[in-house]
């Protein structure tokens, strides 16, 4: 199948609710899968978003919301970038326009959106311990829980914390856990778990029958499908014994097809009359259907947009991405010990050509945020200089293993932490909530370079410390401008004055780049003959307390990327605190109302982030109008 | 064996390093391990300490180091609760007496204290993801890398990160992992796996031959030693074959029995001469050879001390975690949407009696912390009112999932958190840094009561909430005093004014138990003739900024067991920063330098936080002397 796009969507208006699906014959069925394919490609094109995730999934969703009754059986998609065709389903299609859009959808799953969403998803591993939860609260409740989780993702601590539990719990016979398997998570997959799960396909009846098919596995003659079935039919009959969801206690099918429609309602019509929990195996591909996501599901897992007919990619900029790689590159180059680990971030993070270059000096550790940052704690003990590259939602996961394995043991870590600010993801995404617990960490160096041709001197810095260092920087790019203000050393604990004259009346302080924030309201406030103050802060610990004392006397004002809680605004008010000194306002994202997704600049405007907006303020506060 | 201590140190004289093993004969050995069995006992009874681990562990801990050459080998202790022997045989001895002693040495691993210690634990899981970056790190170095690792720590999400990712290591083969079997975590183990390695033991020859020998396995005829030592020769042939461990690429021996030195001497050697990464099973009882700690190993799991011969514990104050259980056994009579969560802190966190009352209502859902919130969210969103109660320092593995699973679902979730503050056995387990991250998220309620008998009236307000509410409190008991400006309801964002006169000087904000700090520094003034306000803030999100904005133009000080940064300080900084106000001075653990382990007043002291500390510094800012 190509990605043409027709104009035909007849099957996919009769479907209000999953209900629906009921009144469809089984052509029927594969045509709107079909629908649902082209529409989500149609949408991701235009609008951005996750699409060979969500093209891989079409059927199983579509099997899915056949057999089970959603909402009475709730339907968790793991991570939740597969759950398009789900919105498609549940009465989302007409809003699925403004897919990721300010005034539309979510990208991901969210009780808020929808009551066919039993929880929100964003970050991998959630969607079984909080299914479990459901199981637990009403163990004799009818409907079934419905897990959709990838290969990547169950090698997620958290997940096998879950999937340890569950023979506890009173309530498992409700679980359906589906182990969506298309041998990637972003990248390819690593670990023990995910080379066992392809053993079991490559040692099973299922794969012999596959070998020599190209792609396509729909493509199989029928006969196999029955086949297939009677894999499931004989449980792990053909499978090698001991199989690893079995040891844990739970019933393990498959694996099954995931582009066979019609196998996969069959095969989930028998499991609904199970009342045990069960794991079923099922082998997708990663942007099943559009063949250019087929051909580079990695380059076409999460997009700004695209040519819908060929899938020409826009002329990225991958701005701080790109300018970390490339000063990773020039330092490995120059110092054997440099090393770089992430879990499962090699591309997003700017690694791609570092991990060609570098092979055996590049571990990517699969989705395990909290095993990467102690990992990297054994290789900075051991000698190595580990940049651990990182998005700062992520970052979350593995915040107590940057205090126990890094900072107690006080090695010499570098933490360079992507995406840190809000993204149009939405709030599952924001990297906006890390610096309150790493500010309070003793023995711990927290930056942010303004601009991308900054990145390298701050990693120069990083490496001369013998403890941890945390790097931040935004999603995107800077404005390519020469400051000579900023290119004076990285030094710790140092702040960079961009802008001063003795006629300032205030001093506005910025955080990596939020300069250009604050650069662009002096700019305002200058043409209203308001002078001011411009502060890069560079370092949020040490904060440049000096700096601050000698200012003091100013009114303050802060400009960060991340909560006004936790960051710039709070790490200058404790510096000030001791002294008398003029009045601090900051500028921030809300640590009241939480930020939601859509387009950067309209989630701005709502948090009053626009240059136009601070400088009102400022000006106001010092008594003026513009 | 029972726990006579007799004055016979005749063995452990001759071992200054681990190398000095070299000389002992076999029967020497065993010698060796009684004696270390009973000083560990006598100091753990004097000086408190883990009991029930390190006894479990004595025999192992001796064969590691007379097989292994550490520290080339570098052996590591998840957890590092079971590191005593290790202590006493690398150099550490004499300084053994003033263990967890201020000026002495701590309860856990750390590389500043010993070479032999390769990284800090006191963590469960992240010995294996640390070691594994050494392996890393020189793939091709000789040093073998021995991670003891209990098998509830098993169960830890990132130690299966770990797990999973260690057959793309490069270094792999320098792992050993001893999986130290006690069937227990602190409590008795949960879990799919921890069902399975029982099975494993069971299922195999070496359980059969053990049938009908109550407790004591070393008591075994010799020729079963023999017969076991079969069971390694042939590798996994008396196993059910898909082995969990070999399933994912990794070589399984055992089970063993972990209290026979001489064989464990034996399968070590062969380990010692494999070139691939082994995961040895070793069988071991908690307590082993104390009797009152093999009879109850959950009591004499950690200890304030004991009478050594009897095992008699001291008349303890279990004050805040005990509050809170009396409390949840009261709500949860009256409500049966109460249930109570708790990853492997039954006991610690006051659950025991609540446990019983309603098993069907009580989930330990293991060591696996991030489960456990999840969990809880999950049981939220299905309508039940969970409290989880938590371990501070442990709550840093979970702060994502209050985020991801928690605020953004808006789920009504009660975290009871134990231990907030500096506890004795040192950094590792200080709960003093998590409510940077925590006031940063929106839809949060953070609050800590004065008193144990407050306890109940913050769970009543918080079930009222409909988003989560984080409950702080530390280890031990609150002065039982009467104070009628304590009785005023407990309502979001409403600090309690404690002392208030016309004449004050200054404000104190405490936040929690420090109040009585906050009073003992006010009486201190008082004497002084310097009158000062005292607030209790309750809340630190909600803030009481109407409060600060009243109380503005005084100087300010703030007392918490808290890091200085993130917490109150940071709170009443951030409320006032919008107008004049007076200086604000905080008292709290630095966020500068590492806190460290023993008496908590002579932490106290060192931070500069008694009463009569704060109060001089007040006074002198003030312009006062006392």
């Amino acid at each position: 199948m190509d990605c043409r796009i027709k104009s035909d969507f007849s099957v996919i208006e009769k479907i209000h609710t999953p209900a629906d699906l009921n009144q469809l014959e089984t052509p029927e069925l594969s045509a709107l899968a079909d629908e649902l394919r082209r529409i989500i490609i149609r949408r991701v094109a235009e609008n951005g978003g996750h699409l060979a995730s969500n093209c891989g999934s079409v059927e199983l969703t579509v099997a899915l919301h056949r057999v089970f009754n959603a909402p009475g059986d709730r339907v968790f998609f793991d991570v939740g970038h597969q759950s398009y065709a789900h919105k498609l389903l549940t009465g989302r299609a007409e809003s699925f326009e403004k897919l990721r859009r300010y005034d539309g959808i979510s990208g991901f799953p969210h009780p808020e959106e929808s009551g066919f969403d039993p929880a929100p998803a964003g970050h991998a591993g959630s969607a079984l311990p909080v299914a479990s939860g459901f199981a637990a609260a009403e163990p004799d409740a009818d409907g079934r829980l419905i897990v959709v989780i990838g290969d990547g993702s169950i090698g997620c601590g958290v997940n096998f914390e879950a999937l340890n539990h569950l023979s506890h719990n009173p309530g498992k016979r409700r679980i359906v856990l589906i182990i969506n398997d298309n041998q990637m998570s972003i990248s390819r997959n690593v670990g023990g778990l995910s080379t066992y799960l392809n053993r079991v396909i490559s040692g099973t009846f299922y794969n012999r029958v596959r070998y020599g098919v190209k792609r396509g596995l729909r493509r199989l003659p029928k006969v196999f499908s029955l086949l297939r079935s009677l894999v499931i039919s004989a449980k792990g009959a053909l499978l090698p014994r001991g199989n690893f969801f079995e040891l844990l206690g739970l019933r393990y099918l498959g694996p099954v097809d995931g582009h066979d429609l019609p196998n996969l309602v069959r095969v989930l019509e028998r499991i609904k009359a199970f009342d045990a929990p069960v794991v079923l195996h099922v082998v997708t591909q990663k942007g099943y259907g559009c063949s250019y996501a087929e051909d580079d599901p990695t380059r076409y897992h999460g997009i700004a947009g695209c040519d819908a007919e060929t899938g020409k990619l826009p002329a990225g900029s991958r701005g701080f991405s790109r300018a970390l790689g490339d000063a990773l590159l020039k330092l490995a180059e120059d110092d054997p010990r440099v090393v770089a680990v992430t879990p499962a971030m090699i591309e997003g993070t700017g690694l791609s050509e570092f991990s060609r270059s570098y092979p055996e000096r590049c571990f990517d550790v699969g989705i395990a945020e909290e095993h990467a940052l102690s990992f990297c704690c054994g290789l900075a003990a051991a000698g190595k200089i580990p940049v651990c590259t990182f998005y700062d939602t992520f970052l979350q996961r593995a915040l107590d293993q940057i205090y126990h394995d890094g900072v107690l043991a006080k090695v010499p870590l570098i933490l360079a932490v992507d995406r840190a600010g809000v993204v149009e993801d939405g709030p599952t995404h924001h990297g906006i909530y890390n610096c309150g617990f790493l500010r309070s960490l003793p023995g711990i160096t927290i930056c942010a370079p303004a601009r991308c041709k900054d990145v390298e001197r701050f990693l120069k810095m990083a490496i001369k410390e013998n403890h941890p260092v945390v790097i931040r920087y935004p999603r995107g790019s800077s404005p390519d401008v020469e400051l000579p203000e900023l290119d004076i050393p990285v030094v710790p604990g140092k702040a960079a004055v961009i802008r001063k004259s003795p006629a300032d009346r205030a001093v506005i302080w910025s955080i990596g780049r939020e300069l250009f924030t604050a650069l662009a309201c002096a700019d305002i406030l200058a043409g209203a003959g308001i002078a001011v103050t411009v502060v890069d802060a560079r370092f949020l610990k040490p904060f440049d307390r000096a700096l601050a004392l000698e200012l003091a006397m100013l009114p303050h004002f802060t400009i960060e990327d991340h909560c006004v809680v936790g960051g710039l605004f709070s790490a200058l008010n404790e510096a000030l605190s001791g002294v008398p000194h003029g009045v601090v306002r900051g500028f921030g994202w809300s640590d009241e109302e939480l930020t939601g997704h859509g387009e950067i600049p309209k989630l701005r405007a709502h948090a009053g982030m626009t240059p136009e907006q601070i400088a009102g303020v400022i000006s106001g506060a010092l008594g003026e109008t513009l």
